[in-house]
């Protein structure tokens, strides 16, 4: 079984950000902290991405996780919308390198089949096993921040896997 | 006329980005120096944008520009590359308000017609418009350069512009 690590999962929008930390060894996982923050619509879009490097280094300088987990190549409708969060995604990416984290990928379907046994699970029912998995009574907020919670699950599960494989080595 | 006033160029992409220094009140305005940089291909994405962010920061730290101009919503053809723009764009504008610069963006139209006269010029003609108002007589290595001073020229004109705006009230 690897040993414990720590992991924070961002699912980074432009406008809210959602975020999880966990502690696992990808059999046992614990809640640490998980939530959501707004960038200030009045500002400048350069002071909003601000915002979200800022917050997402704070996170990483209170929690020292091992690891940044975030989603790949979320398919948007519109290729305006994809910009807006290929930016907000930069701006989690770079707090990831600025603070010398690795940073690990999964598409969508991934998180979901990891999380909730199948890829195109709604995000209702993510939410519910992330709140199984994490032992947790009440659900967070908002989506969001499931939905990095969810990554973050998803990163400890490619650990564990990841070391059964080693095993048979 | 506006003083003179140093502008920070950017065209940003996550495999090259295009850059441009230049100085000028408006009316003239004088090359500082341009070019462009690679980010590494093999280097996993997150640290690719680093290095596009700690260059753009010691190009605004060597040069101490005034203002950072960048292109709005270049409009890509599928959501892939509009989120791999969208990434590097942010990097750029990070780099902007990490140093405390204002940041411009100019639809691609607005750079067209304040630099060639017209929003549909071809890239070549906006290069050929590039050098002819900054006396150049060697074009950039790469057309990415000359659309980084293309957007520096549009900033520095619409400078003019409010200046002009402001003196008849």
């Amino acid at each position: 079984m690897p040993p414990n690590r720590r992991v924070l999962g961002i699912d980074p929008g432009l406008t809210v950000t959602g975020f999880g930390v966990i502690d696992g060894d990808g059999v046992h996982a614990t809640l640490i902290e998980a939530g959501t923050f707004r960038s200030n619509a009045k500002a400048p879009r350069h002071e909003r991405l601000r915002e979200i490097f800022d917050r997402v280094g704070a996170l990483i300088l209170q929690h020292q996780p091992a690891d940044l987990a975030i989603e790949a190549h979320f398919v948007h409708r519109n290729v305006r919308s994809a910009m807006a969060i290929g930016e907000a995604r930069a701006a989690a990416m770079l707090a990831a390198a600025v603070h010398h984290l690795d940073l690990y990928e999964y598409p969508p379907t991934t998180v979901k089949e990891s999380v909730a046994g199948h890829g195109a699970a709604p995000k209702e029912q993510v939410q519910a096993m992330v709140m199984a998995h994490l032992g947790m009574t009440a659900a967070p907020d908002r989506l969001d921040a499931s939905d990095a919670l969810a990554v973050a699950l998803t990163r400890l599960a490619s650990l564990r896997y990841e070391a059964l494989i080693a095993g048979r080595q």
